[in-house]
Parts: C-alpha cells; structure tokens; sequence
C-alpha cells in the first residue's frame, strides 16, 4: 500500500514553528513537501542557527521535506513562485498579516493560476478582529488567551507554559485544517481557503477553568500543582531526593492505598482524613506529611512503588530523562538519525500513526537550496544556463 | 457548495475531553457524529455535571452531535453496535487501553464488519511501550513528559500549565489522524488504524527547550516569564493596578521605544543599558525599575499605550477578560447559545475555518439518548415494539 498522503504536493512558506510543524507531519505521512526559504541564510529558524544550540529546532521540524531557495521580491522570483503553485494541491504560509497580499500572492491571484488550490494560513490573531495586526509571539498569545492568568502559583505572578502551546497547538490545527480541505477536493475536486489562529486555537484547551469561571462567575484561583478547584487532596507535586513526584489521590481507594504505602494504615480510617472535604481541609498538613516521606526516596524508585501500589503518581520528568525515556523510543516519537552536516541529532517521530505506515523513514532536514536544482529543473523545466543566471542574480 | 465533511458518518465513543475535541470539530465541519454513550447517566463528563459549572465542559465539547444510549456490555447492545459499525466510516474511541478488546471490538473484528472501516484511538501513552498501562490523566502526561520540567519559577517546584494541554493536544493530533485516514479512503477506499497517544502530542511543543537542552547538554533553567535562555531583558510579566502586562523588548529598538513611552529617553544609549548584553547583567533592576512604572496604569490602557508606541506587549487577561473579548467574538471563536435545558451558555467556535464554510450552524450538545428513536430507527430499522423492550432491558 502506498503512503497515505502518497502524489499530495505543499509548497511550504512556513517559517519558525508553526507552519513548518503542520508541514512536518505531512511530509511524514507521505506528501512532497516543498520548503521554500529566502535566498539569504534562509528562513528565520533556520537563520537563528549560529547561537549555541538554536540549530536544534530547526533540524528538528524539518525532516522529509524538500528544501529550495526563491526571492519573492524580485520578478523573476514571483514567476517562478507562479510556476510551482500551478503544479501543486497546497500552499501553507505563516508570515505575518498582509504579507502574502503585498508579495502579489493574494488568495484570488493563485487561484486564478490554479482553481482547485488549497491555500493555507497559520496567523496568530486571524484576518479580521480588533487584534488581527498584533505580533503573533508565543508570550503575546498566551497572555492574552487567559492561558497564563490560570498557570502557576497563588503567591506568584501568573506565569506561561515553558512548551510553545500557542505555537504548536497553533500548527497541528493547521494540519487538521489543510488535511479537511484535501479530503473535500478529493471529493469533490474543489479547493478552499484555510485559516487557524493561535489564539483560536489555545481556547478550547481552557475548558475546566472555563467551567468553573461560567459556574462561580469568578476567575478560578492559581492554585499550582494542587487541583484546580481545590477540590481533592492529596493532589501535588511532592521534592524526592533527586527531583519531584506528583501523587495524586482522587477517591478513597487511593488515600487507602497511600497510606498503606507509607506504612500509617491507621490513618486510613481516621475521621480527620478519612472523607475528600476533611482531606482537603488538612491539605496543608497532608502535604507536608506527604513531603517528608518522599524526600527519601529517588523519584523513579517512588513512581515505581506508587504505581504497583495503585496510587495515581508520575516522576517530575526533566529534559534528561525524556532524552533516555525508554517509553519515548519505543514508540518512535524520539528518533535519533544520522545528519550529513550536524551529525548524530535527535528528531521527533510523528503522534499521527496509522497502521499501513508505521515505518517510515525520516530524512534529515535538508541544507539551503539542497534541493534547488531538483525542483526547478523538474517541475519549471530550468536549464543548466537559466539555473546558473538565477543564481548569479539571486533569485534563487 | 456542501459542507467539507458532507455524507461522513462517525461513531463516537469519546469521554471526556480527548475524543470529543476530535469529534466536535469533525461536527463543526459538516461529518454526522452520533456520540455513543453508557445508558445510565452518560459518559463520564456528562455524568460529573451535578457539580457547581461541571456541566460546562460536555456542553462546551459536545455541539453538533447526535447522542444515543448504549449498554455495550448487554449481547444486544453488542449486535446493534456491531449494525452501527457497519453503516459508519470512522469509530472513535478513547476508552482505557484494553477497553475495546474486551468488549469484543477489536480493529480486526470491526474491519471483519466493515473492511474500509477507520479505527482511530485516542490513548493516554499508546498501545505499546513500558508506560502503555499507566491511566492516561493530563498531570500524568505532563510530569512525565518534561512540560512540568521547564514551567514555573527557578525558586518553586514545577507547575503543571493551567490548560489540560496533554488531553487538547491528544484530540487535535487525533482529528488530524482521522483527517489522514479519511483521505487516504476517498482516495483508495481502503480504511486504516489510527493512533495518537497524548504522550506523544505534547514532545514536539517542547522544542525550544529541547534546543537549549541539546545545545548545553543541561536542562534549561525555569525562568518564570523571563525569556527562556535568560538572553533578552527586560522581558517579563509586571503588575499593574488591576492586573499584569508582559512586556518583551527583543531588539535595541523595542528598548529604545519603551524608553522613549517611560519618558526615559537619556537610558536609550546609556552604555549601561544600550545593548542586550549589559540589560541581562541588570535584568533585576530593570525589572525593578518597570514594575514601579507599570503599577501605576490599567492593563488594557498600558497595553494600547504600548502597542501604539511599538513595544510588543500583552496585557494578562483572565477569564472575565476573555469572555468579554471582542477579538473571539469576532472570529466566532466564543459563541452564545439557547440551550433547550441549560439556557444561554458559552460555547467554542473551531479554529480551523474555511472560506466555504464560515457560517455554520452550532447545534447545542444534546440530551443524552435525544437521538435513540432516529438513529435506531433509521440506520437499524427498530420498531416502535422493539425500541420499547430494549429500553426496558436496559440496553439503550
């Protein structure tokens, strides 16, 4: 059976990582994604390349794809542009508001040159709305999207995700979006205009704290590692001796359980902790108590009681763990490959796997205009000659 | 022009909040989602509802739906199922992992059904794996996946992020799963397994700090809101009189503009400040010295100061904010509709929009078993005599 996404063709404007993440995944499902940069250096992520270690993202989302230069600004560019639109299914672009419009690349303008393209936007506020020319920056959406108003400490400022939520959740949606438009032209040949916004896309996401701010009509508290409504406890995150653990208890059984653990099944019974709503009134005690008996232990050693023990618990992970998490490489979501330039790197798998195409091969992210030659000669029939004369003048 | 998803049939046996993401959007874009549910008291989210606002998340989730009852247990609920499975595309589900084996619903025995049938599963860490049998909760995820690792501040544990990333990232990754196979079906006719493990959805969005982790072969410092490499200033959240703005000044410029606004224009080129480098170095001061200015405005206000004097800036809105936001109104992102039984509530738009599909209707989530009567009916041809005897017996 071929690839699910087998003879689908994306010209990739995609910058940083939002587009480039959407066109990851279809790139390992099988499309011919190719990735158009600027002629000088490249695209913004690949360009930040020099400080130490920001090569990594870069050489992370742009597995399988294609990589080819074009100047946009320049006439000869925009033809060449045109030329690919005609033989490709998708366009997807992540530049800032109006860009594209200003470059001549307006929706109606390609699909005048292809009527069945699909043209896909990933912007940070949208087209329309009184925020559509605001900076589309990770910390902006998050601010603004309630994300940070709900993440963090009492005692402290409100703080955003370490992970680019707005960024990623952003792109996937993206994916989502173009992959809707591709089933409907293989239905019914049409093509469309696709758009997702960072700040649409994070909201969904909000949905507990939007429950209980339609319920109380108040902003729910920050309340860190404990239950978001303060509703269950013991419900934290508790120091190890070489990190964290969360335990979190959300019915009797599991109170049961932890205190058989900890060797004080006289508590279990006892009517100060015995019920939620008495628990929750102890929670501070609870924490406490809990905190000295897991200070003795290392994190993975703990999780590994706590879970045979059936107490709902998970080791505070950091980035080293992740990077030798077994469960990770088993199910191929961290891949390490060989690159031609940077050496032995890690990559991601994809989270989409479909049966008939759980062994793809990953390709290291190409180098700028690896593919120049390939592409042009290929789909826009340049010559040796016209190849070295574009060169010459830049435009690729 | 139909809708995108026209003549798509899904059988949606999601919980929570994974599956239903999935299914939701699937509803918004036109495909008829006939959401399965245990006969008494529903799926777990509607079941939680007796709680003060915990009815709104399954109203939020569950628009454009169709809700039957089911006892997948009971022999005849067994055979309707087995009569559903082989009129629909795509079952959905994202039961504990085993779940569906030992109801006797396994990719193989639907596909005996129905051999272009899509099986798509959501799960908490996939079918295979060291972690496979561990519950699948949103804290789990995000403490093993390193999220919780690098949110939060240097001089406190690790925080979860408010949002249930781990879940939201699940659904999306599942739609676009869902999205691939039912592509690859218009295309081939063949169906497919689909599976997304949210332990995988949320790797990718660790990028950045992936980057620093590779490049410094160390886990990244928790900054709080500072910028994560500690390599631009100021860059943080300050307080205000009714709340916080982030302010990130990432180039000379933006320095120079909020100087300029805080009617300090002398520090601009102040060799103590004038480049990032020497900012970092007085990163504490510089805070110090814009909380003191900041504290003395509205967020809102500062905010459009800021932005008509180009200095990239948010203000940190809470729940209120946001549900008063004329930005998601305007991209139909927050919606307010007549519910039959709860009334005027707030519900999500999608943020993947098509151009050929930008005012559809929102349905409001159903009564649970609302549809027993037409999909039974229709799609299995029950009499008005049986459906009475299959409710007395409990299986609807």
């Amino acid at each position: 059976m071929g690839k699910p996404l087998e003879g689908v063709k994306i010209l990739d404007l995609g910058q940083i990582y939002n587009a480039p993440y959407c066109t990851l995944l279809l790139g390992y499902l099988g499309a011919e994604v190719i990735k158009l940069e600027p002629v000088n250096g490249g695209e913004l992520l690949r360009k930040r390349s020099g400080n130490e270690g920001a090569q990594f993202p870069f050489l992370m989302l742009n597995n399988n794809k294609k990589c080819i230069t074009l100047n946009l600004k320049h006439e000869k560019g925009k033809k060449l542009f045109f030329e690919l639109v005609k033989q490709v299914d998708v366009v997807i672009e992540n530049f800032s508001t109006g860009v594209m419009d200003r470059l001549g690349f307006s929706y109606e303008k390609l699909q005048s040159l292809n009527p069945s393209i699909i043209y896909a936007s990933g912007t940070g506020f949208g087209s329309t709305g009184p925020y559509k020319d605001l900076p589309a920056m990770d910390l902006t959406i998050q601010a603004l999207s309630g994300i940070m108003s709900i993440t963090g400490f009492d005692d402290k400022p409100p703080v955003k995700t370490g992970p680019a939520m707005a960024d990623f959740f952003g792109g996937i949606h993206l994916f989502g979006g173009v992959m809707t438009a591709l089933f409907k032209k293989a239905k019914t040949g049409m093509g469309d205009r696709v758009e997702v916004s960072m700040f649409d896309a994070v909201y969904p996401s909000l949905a507990s704290s939007l429950g209980y701010y339609f319920g109380h009509k108040e902003q729910p508290p920050r309340t860190g590692n404990r239950h978001g409504g303060l509703a269950e406890a013991p419900y934290n995150v508790y120091p190890t001796l070489d990190g964290h653990i969360a335990i979190f208890c959300v019915n009797d059984k599991h109170w049961a359980n932890l205190m058989n653990v900890m060797d004080l099944i006289e508590l279990i019974d006892d009517p100060r902790y015995s019920t939620i709503p008495e628990r929750v009134k102890r929670i501070d005690e609870l924490d406490r108590m809990i905190s000295d008996w897991t200070s003795k232990f290392n994190k993975k050693d703990l999780f590994q009681l706590l879970n045979k023990n059936n107490v709902p618990s998970a080791s505070v992970q950091d980035l080293d763990d992740i990077h030798k998490d077994e469960h990770y490489r088993a199910t191929k979501m961290i891949n390490e490959i060989d690159h031609p330039v940077h050496g032995k790197i890690i990559v991601p798998g994809t989270p989409i796997k479909l049966q008939s195409h759980d062994d793809f091969e990953i390709q290291p992210a190409p180098q700028l205009g690896e593919h120049n030659w390939e592409i042009y000669h290929q789909m826009v029939g340049i010559t040796a000659n016209e190849f070295k004369s574009l060169m010459e003048l830049q435009v690729i």
